[in-house]
């Protein structure tokens, strides 16, 4: 079943298409409008899907309107990909490739390929259009909406970006299929995210699933990933410019991303990082009395249930404390703090005191 | 005496403030609601004007609200910095003075300087708000209006950037006083070109002074300046993206920026480049009878008049011809010329036969 949901950016409106036969969305865009096409993927990625993608979006070199040739730039797996010299690599073949201004990029990939690829769609000769085919769970729920694109510079995730609505979304899931069960598990946390913020029916539906939700069978998912792309759809067509509402997206983000950065970006995957996020998150709220502890431990048990996460016990909290307040949503240093106040509803809040993040990290880093 | 007028860009006012005492305009900006002010400038140029721009600007450090410092971020002059991992370099030097959302960037400097400031400010957490204080005759007349930044990749000049607008352009001509002669007269190149596009009285204006617009005086050319900046704000107001419009400021620019890359960058200035791409798009509209012979003598008699350009006659032609189908405005490698029809008016042409484009190349690299 395929759900096509739509998104108001600035400018223009795009879908965000979901479901079994999602590809088939690009056979109903306009290709014939551009000079050319061009796919950024990533090598093993494309070598297991891109035949099937050619083949299902209607791109195949038999298919698409005379002039117009589908070409391929592949780069490494991976996070180191999500680099400045990665843009100028990709920008200079696309150059080669002969890519103008009216040619369009299909960003085909997870994370990484999502974020460098939207990148060099808002910047390639001062912009191109693009489209984003998430392959991965947390692409499909949450990334490749919005426009939000970046890359890495040094040891700090997102600190060059833009954001930059893409022309469609087509999120096809079985292509999880082929994910690993660890990079699997690692996107079903960002879905318990959106439960969060969504509340029921869709955090039910999750406490009763979450046990069977594993590859390569996508069939038990693929509704869960329809409501939870909705709530990033909605907050989204509320706020695309995160002066407010968006902020809600990074629960569990602020603790996660200084995780990531204390451990090196080697242990955690960057979902795993958002799910000691959420743990943390919860025991935050709890402690400054914002969530009453059952719901704490409704929410903590949903995250642990989803499987085992990466050990954080000898991650020593000062490190993590330091690394808070170089978060993108500080302001003057003094974070914003997305907290649950209950499932289905968290509150922005600032000038919390550094005691009770201290707190809340000890509890949820010592009770493994 | 100061002119200002007024850019509206898709999402925000502001103000081009041109003549002497125009650093003065940042006394009116409200730096009270950035959370810090850093300044992108480069080495010997800050050296030279830094401490007056902070007197005259009320940004040295007695006077700014309570909790703002300025710091400064310098970078090696010359083109080299315009470059993707100089991006990265400032990207981090911010982040590390502390920089966040809520920060100002105020860009100092000329071309290279604006270009990649203004990148780095659109790119920088996702964008934070930037001021362009352009230091050089082309920066006060043409680039630091209108928000396009970019950065080149390998060979290719301005391959990466973006549409961003500045909060705020103060142009002071005090500063042009210290620029070379060479650096001087390649910004008149410009300034010829917003001639072309404007017509009288402009043109007439600069033919009386062409002789005598020398630094350090720059008296002479203040009025001047105002009057082709207005050129530049009137296009800009019309047509913010380019779409079409916004192309007319590319005159003299495709043959230019061929130029520039058939001689590795390393012969001519920017301006310089357009010079010669002045009197090659004068020849070409001739050659296609666009363009009168009298109104084409009348544009290369004032191009001439600037002052010597560095020779072309070496540069093959053959050379030149490849390097322009990649230009950024051939949308399909057909390239839409920008040519004259007379002196105030310009055509955009597309489909220009090769033939007539060998013509006009031969023609200019051969009288020299």
């Amino acid at each position: 079943m395929i759900h096509t949901l739509q998104v108001t950016s600035e400018k223009f409106t795009y879908d965000v298409v979901t479901g079994r036969g999602a590809w088939g969305a690009l056979r109903r865009f306009p290709l014939a409008t551009y000079s050319s096409v061009f796919v950024l993927s990533e090598k093993p990625l494309w070598k297991r899907w891109g035949s099937t993608f050619l083949r299902e979006s209607g791109l195949e070199p038999a298919r698409p309107p005379a002039g117009i040739l589908t070409r391929t730039v592949l780069v490494p797996s991976g996070e180191g990909s999500k680099a400045m010299r990665m843009v100028e690599l990709v920008a200079g073949q696309l150059l080669k490739g002969g890519a103008d201004r009216r040619s369009l990029l299909i960003v085909f990939g997870g994370g990484v390929i999502g974020d460098l690829g939207g990148f060099v769609a808002s910047t390639y000769m001062r912009s191109i259009d693009y489209v984003q085919i998430p392959t991965t769970v947390v692409g499909q729920v949450d990334s490749a909406v919005g426009g939000k694109t970046a890359v890495n510079v040094g040891a700090m995730k997102n600190l060059v970006g833009t954001v930059y609505p893409p022309r469609l979304v087509a999120a096809e899931p079985r292509v999880l299929s082929s994910l690993s069960d660890r990079a699997f598990r690692s996107g079903l946390y960002e879905v318990v995210k959106h439960a969060i913020l969504a509340g029921d029916p869709l955090f039910s539906q999750l406490e009763k699933s979450i046990d069977s939700l594993r590859p390569p069978n996508t069939r038990l998912l693929e509704p869960l990933l329809a409501s939870a792309v909705a709530v990033k759809v909605d907050v989204v067509n509320r706020d695309e410019r995160e002066a407010n509402l968006r902020r809600v997206l990074n629960l569990g983000h602020t603790f996660g991303h200084a995780f990531e950065e204390a451990t090196g970006y080697d242990r955690f995957l960057h979902g795993e990082a958002v799910g000691w996020g959420l743990l943390a998150a919860a025991r935050l709220a709890e402690g400054l009395r914002l969530l009453a502890p059952g719901e704490g431990e409704r929410i903590a048990r949903l995250v642990r249930r989803v499987g085992p996460l990466p050990p954080i016990g000898d991650v020593p909290p000062a490190k993590v404390l330091k690394l808070l307040p170089q978060d993108k949503k500080a302001v003057g240093g003094n974070i914003r703090w997305v907290l649950p106040e209950r499932i289905g509803k968290v509150r922005i809040v600032a000038d919390v005191p550094m005691k009770e993040v201290a707190a809340a990290l000890k509890a949820v880093t010592s009770d493994q």
